[in-house]
């Protein structure tokens, strides 16, 4: 997208990126919407800090700072944690797909 | 990418997140490694507010709330006076193609 | 906090910051777990949309931009509108409060 | 500052919104005024990396999530890293001092 940041990086900018996205967006609708377990205050907290940590390790990358190894560590376990209970949770299948693409191209960045 | 989003909306939020990215990482990257008038004061700040208003707007979008119009309108300003200014200064193409672009999703996603 | 800004300004950048903490703690706290009302979509969303605007007009008048008077005028108007909705709703006195003391200090620096 | 945080994390959450605070407007500011080597690429990159990770800690601790103990434990790397930078530069007291105090709390709350 722009011209200093290498292919690797980008792709692990879009996986966060689009993360950020469907964590955000799912949670602020669907999850409300559907009520019940979805709307647990805990299952929002989660969605909203993966969203949120997603985010912020897109944006230390694309600053290209070398500080990103250690977002991108943090980033991959806890989009695995969201993946996770998302999956438990069911009708989630999105954010699952979504967690889990983040949660592998940020361990590879972290290694 | 989420279920819930129309196209229209997510062609905004797409563009506001892609010129948040080019804004963030030349300003970051090309424009202080450029040094000279690339590297002023007024021209880094310009960068970032644009591309902190772009990041904010597709945030107010993907959350769902009918008060992303109003950001929508001054991110389409923003991005206007970014790109008047990466043209007059050179050597910023990509940063003049996504602020246009952005700008002119923002506006019809404002009207 | 930091040399450079005017008391004026930085009294706006604390109400803001203030705003947002208020309004991001208290919709995935208390407005989750009190459920009924305070937990519907319309609600949530807007307090997200208001703390993510205080964030970004913060954001943007530290970054030192003239661009931060458009982003205070609509920074005034959602935490208004965030202000009326919580008092109508009951329960959000604290809230109530900090949009109501961000939209002041906002509006003035707009002007 | 809002009902259900308690006094330790509230703690932490200012010294974040601190730190983030004085980095963003001391690199925007004061780094690119001076120019020289304040101005270099590096330094900017790793004020303003500092800058978002002090951001979305406080932000992960405001939403209530358990994960903040992982992002606390990075948010204070960096920290200690930017001080450590800061300091050796020279002209950078206000960005030192957030900074230390940021690395502090947050290696306590990542205890």
């Amino acid at each position: 997208m722009h011209h200093h940041t290498d292919p690797g990086m980008q792709a692990c900018i879009d996986a966060c990126l689009s993360c950020y996205q469907t964590c955000l967006g799912m949670s602020a609708g669907h999850c409300l919407e559907l009520g019940g377990d979805h709307a647990r205050p805990e299952h929002i907290q989660l969605m909203f800090a993966c969203s949120e940590t997603c985010r912020a390790t897109a944006h230390v990358m694309l600053i290209g700072s070398p500080h990103h190894k250690h977002l991108c560590a943090e980033c991959a376990d806890i989009c695995t944690d969201c993946a996770g209970e998302c999956e438990r949770l069911g009708d989630m299948d999105a954010c699952v797909q979504a967690c889990r693409a983040c949660a592998e191209s940020c361990r590879n960045m972290a290694a």
